[in-house]
């Protein structure tokens, strides 16, 4: 039984985390937020405060961090008594995170995979470039570490889980996430923009026929027809639970969609093609040194600005097709939030919600002791069962058609 | 008779102006190019050695000079001995080359409109707010201004003052400038971004019904069925020589269309959208204060390295509509251009070709003493007769359609 909670990061997901880390502070404990800003940190506090999140009179503290310094975390960790800590900071900081964790023997929880700054979109093996690394290690030291627990990765990979339990053999699991809502501006990313213009430069990776293939963003492009939000197209896009999934489960074919308008995908391709969203510094005539696609992050709007006009709906899911008793079996297995209904609750809009909430029910499997593993995990290696029990508790309820998409809806516990 | 040329700016322009100076010294005397960068005026000089382009022996030199200085460029004048000061320099830079005209007497052409680099797209009175300020003070000191001698303004009002020399009352102008060539990138501009851009930032000014009204970038469109070019769709913009033109003649109708096709409209409209095309500085997530149409400028292709790799040719008229003999009359006045003659002959693309190209002749004529107008002058102002023919001969001849576009064909000098 581990408790008391360190989340590190500050943005629109840490929010979200804060909030629902504050609503289950009676199995939680203390819960600490840090990010370089403390501002930042105190912002979140005082959105916590206004909302009476706080289930149970407790500690709720701001502090200042530079997560890139591994020994200043581990200070942190040991001077809060933080058993678990939440990594919602940047996917620059992961690994530095995670070794204070493995040297203070407080419990790891991510939801996405580390990257270097310097590169974008690395190739496969993305876990084997930098988490794995550490498996070993967290397995001597009987360190809890779980890998991409937010939504996709994380939600989708217990999604996947709990379908192929259901059968006899997989055959393949394709990830959907469709964002059906609007913001209402010109152009806005969900996320830091930095990361999430990353995720979609460089080649797309995808497992099929037992092998890694390659296509490039936007060329494969399929119309989903999902529930509540009809139909949406989706282009298949690298991402980290392709890679932990395709390990786990190598003779299914693993893909991830994601869903784009064309006006987002107009946008993306002006920027990319005039060389705008290059993390490579470029020269003003002036002389000045810049990186282009800071000065695109500068003048987009702050995603976190976006919740309070962002209405409609997000639908994210896993159809995924195998056997059953000798005969073809297909499971989609979803999620459907609502941005404004997250925006009322905890600040935030639905996929900063959807990131945020999955986090804070694994944190609290690994209080009860649940996910407690004693070693490095990825989530389809974990039971799905408790995970979708507290995820229906606390705002993302699991659904499942069983027949594929279109088939027979019920929740997850009547499949 | 004014000789001796002093050359301010070095860009794609410049090289032109350079190039065609020199295939007329004999008339022009000695040429000097000054710009910020001695290095640029030197690759320059060499180009115009290369092509040996000098017509008689004589002074070719280059020098630095900050043209917002204004002393220092009269200090130039001085030593140099030029009584002609063709400036091709930034937009900025006109009034601190003019003052250095006026206080040593030489006479000055510019191709351009001034402009505060600190505002974009000024409000009507263009030419009111800084250059004819100045008019009454090169009357008194008998100083020879020639304001907009490129093509666009330049030629394009000599065709106006041409057409309506042919009637008896003129009724409207529509100039249209056309570029159908193709330089093969995926995108880039023909001038520096930075000032190219500001045209098409603002509001548009047109004057119609002896009144300025006002529309938008790209909202007013119309195809025009042109010589040799063929059907080009161009937009209402705003343009130094309608403010000239509808000083001079308040009874026509003056409006400005340029030729834009769909990719340039959604690349540019996503720029503007996003905030990239401002001048106003933004902080990025480090700290460091960059103005977003610097680094738009940095990461597109230079200008001038369209030349070798452009296609196509330019076609840009005035279509002038009035009456003679109390019928209605019109005539459409033109040049078209051919983007890899421009580059055989000067090394530069067809757009600074023509923009190049008109100074030089209007340098000629006040060498001459047909336009040593003694005070400040805009084109339509002085007779385009001896303008055209010598523009016939070094390079941009002019044609006309008699009853309009698509009307009977001719040299101008048969018309």
């Amino acid at each position: 039984m581990k408790k008391n909670v360190l989340i590190i990061g500050a943005g629109g997901v840490a929010q979200v985390v804060a909030h629902k880390c504050a609503q289950n502070n009676d199995v939680l404990g203390d819960i600490h937020i840090a990010s370089r800003t403390l501002a930042k940190c105190e912002a979140i506090l005082e959105s916590v405060r206004e909302k009476g999140a706080m289930k149970t009179e407790g500690v709720l503290a701001a502090h200042a961090v530079d997560a890139m310094d591994s020994a200043a975390v581990a200070a942190l960790i040991r001077q809060t008594g933080a058993q678990i800590v939440i990594n919602v900071g940047s996917a620059f900081v992961n690994m530095t995170v995670l070794d204070a964790c493995i040297e203070t023997g407080a419990a790891y929880i991510d939801t996405a995979i580390h990257e270097d700054p310097a590169k974008i979109c690395e190739t496969p093996p993305w876990y084997g470039n930098y988490e794995w690394k550490k498996r070993d290690l967290c397995a001597e030291k009987g360190v809890t570490a779980i890998l991409g627990a937010g939504f996709d990765p994380g939600v989708v990979n217990a999604f996947a889980r709990f379908a192929i339990d259901m059968m006899d053999e997989v055959k393949s699991i394709d990830i959907v996430d469709i964002n059906a809502g609007s913001h209402g501006k010109y152009f806005a990313t969900n996320f830091d923009p930095e990361i999430n213009f990353r995720e979609f430069t460089g080649t797309v990776y995808y497992w099929e026929d037992q092998q890694w293939k390659e296509t490039s963003m936007f060329a494969s492009g399929h119309d989903w027809d999902l529930p509540v939000v009809g139909t949406c197209r989706a282009y298949q896009s690298g991402h980290d639970e392709v890679h932990s999934l395709a390990t786990n489960y190598p003779q299914a074919d693993v893909r991830f969609w994601m869903g784009f308008g064309d006006h987002y995908i107009n946008v993306f391709t002006v920027l990319q093609n005039l060389g705008l969203l290059s993390e490579q510094p470029v020269k003003t005539a002036e002389g000045l040194e810049v990186v282009p696609l800071k000065v695109v992050k500068a003048v987009l709007p702050d995603p976190s600005s976006l919740a309070p006009d962002y209405t409609g709906k997000t639908c994210i899911g896993d159809l995924v097709k195998g056997t059953k008793n000798g005969q073809p079996y297909e499971v989609f297995v979803y999620n459907v939030a609502d941005h404004k209904e997250a925006y009322e609750e905890v600040g935030s809009q639905g996929i900063s919600y959807t990131a945020g909430v999955p986090p804070v029910a694994a944190a609290m499997l690994v209080a009860t002791g649940e996910w407690d593993a004693h070693t490095m995990k990825n989530v389809e290696e974990l039971d799905p069962k408790p995970f979708f029990t507290l995820l229906d508790r606390i705002g993302l309820p699991t659904r499942v058609q069983i027949g594929g998409l279109g088939g027979t809806d019920m929740p997850w516990t009547q499949a």
